[in-house]
């Protein structure tokens, strides 16, 4: 796509900066993206990856929105959680997840904060026909990544969402807040057995390694269950490819990702994109 | 040139960042050198503006540098000074002229200052064939160019060197540095008047608008005088010009940038770069 070359001359003095901020940033896929993104619309911006160390972030995070140029930022693994402390102002997302993954400086130079994750998984699954409204769903890991789409289900309608995390501490305090924020109708914490579910998500990183264990028992999904996972590096995990043999319908990571795009670039201040327009602009095959 | 186009996917999650920090940074001509040259070479490096506004770079500054792929930065107006506060180590040259253009963070994560300016300039000259041995040079402007460039002349045998300054306090530190750093033969606060010297070099800011005077009597200017200017956005000046005008030897404000980006490279652990092997690749025009 002749559109979407970029020369390095288009990295000048006057080019705005949206960082992508994780630890470690070797993985993010964001860069690639967005850049190509930026440079097909027109837009005199770049993403680049900075690897801040967790016991530096609280210093280092904040300190970055002090340059000019900064005007937003991706948050990701393991920041998510800790950067809500330093935004001025947050979404409900971020409030009942406890976690953020897109920062915008404002005008007056206060940060808000705001989380995708979620919304981005549902919208990934509404393109693809399936409906979460009244839907019991398990999520199957209670982080960042887990919080942001087990709130994006309750606000959708689901019936149901169970948490299910070996840290049970953790997806305790994320069922508590999905109920006392009002965003689910029914929220608990459950086994990771998926019997009895229309939906179970993958939000762990398991099935990134080959030694991984799969994260639920698939020998008790039943047929006809939506089975999602998180993970973007990998399309068919081993968990999406268990499940398909069990005649399940499969939904891959990264539909999460390219669903988030129109999101951050209308958090960012470039409105008017869809997520199939996207898609084009980009080459993303299906 | 095929070779020196980026793709924007070429920013990935590994990519290191040098960023150039000024302020402001529109003005900035570091991000099309060297992002062509990394492209040329194929560095997995970018080099991204940083704006910084004075009151916020004391903490600002050094937190960047907490950022694992930020290997190394370009400073420019106005913090070279202000950054010579948190380095571990600094160049004789930094420490003579109390400025600062380029940081390298080290493998134990210690940060190392040193300046180019100066011996970028000299490069440039002896590259025109002007050699500063033994001549008697008037520095204009003691700001953090002017003294770089005055400490490079005095370490390049210059028979001596006159500062001028508006501010005569400045013009006095930096004489005063020269000296006692031992690194000029001769220095002492002059006026700007150029007669009975060899080389005369602008280091302030006058010529980059209209309305500026001139930094010199061009009057006093006498033929055969070398007359050398640091504005890079103008080639040709109205002090080149009217020195040209009277028959005196012009040197550029851009040689000293290009000449600088071997040592930039060499600096940040990009050995093996010489400036007209880089003036080729980079498709440069004398």
């Amino acid at each position: 796509m002749a559109t979407a070359e970029m020369n390095p001359l288009s990295i000048s003095g006057s080019t705005l900066l949206y960082p992508v901020i994780g630890y470690p940033v070797g993985q993010v896929k964001a860069p690639m993206l967005y850049n190509q993104l930026f440079a097909a619309i027109g837009i005199d911006a770049v993403v680049v990856p900075l690897e801040i160390a967790p016991a530096d972030f609280p210093r280092v995070g904040p300190a970055l929105f002090a340059v000019s140029n900064v005007r937003g930022a991706m948050v990701t693994i393991p920041h998510k959680p800790a950067c809500v402390d330093f935004l001025d102002a947050a979404s409900a997302a971020v409030k009942a997840a406890g976690a953020c993954n897109a920062i915008v400086k404002r005008a007056d130079g206060t940060l808000f904060g705001d989380l995708f994750d979620g919304i981005g998984f549902v919208s990934g699954l509404k393109r693809a026909g399936v409906e979460p409204k009244g839907m019991r769903c398990l999520v199957v890991g209670s982080g960042g990544v887990g919080a942001a789409i087990a709130v994006a289900l309750g606000e959708a309608g689901a019936a149901s969402v169970g948490v299910s995390d070996i840290n049970t501490d953790s997806a305790a305090r994320l069922a508590g807040r999905l109920t006392s924020f009002g965003v689910c109708r029914e929220a608990f914490v459950a086994t990771n057995d998926p019997a009895g579910y229309d939906l179970l998500v993958n939000a762990t990183p398991l099935g990134l390694k080959e030694s991984d264990p799969l994260p639920v028992p698939v020998e008790r999904l039943a047929p006809g269950t939506v089975v999602a996972d998180v993970i973007m590096k990998i399309d068919f995990t081993p968990l999406l490819l268990a499940a398909r043999e069990r005649g399940c319908t499969i939904h891959m990571g990264r539909e999460m990702f390219i669903e988030m795009a129109p999101l951050y670039l209308s958090l960012f201040g470039y409105d008017g994109y869809t997520s199939d327009g996207i898609r084009k602009l980009v080459g993303y095959k299906d």
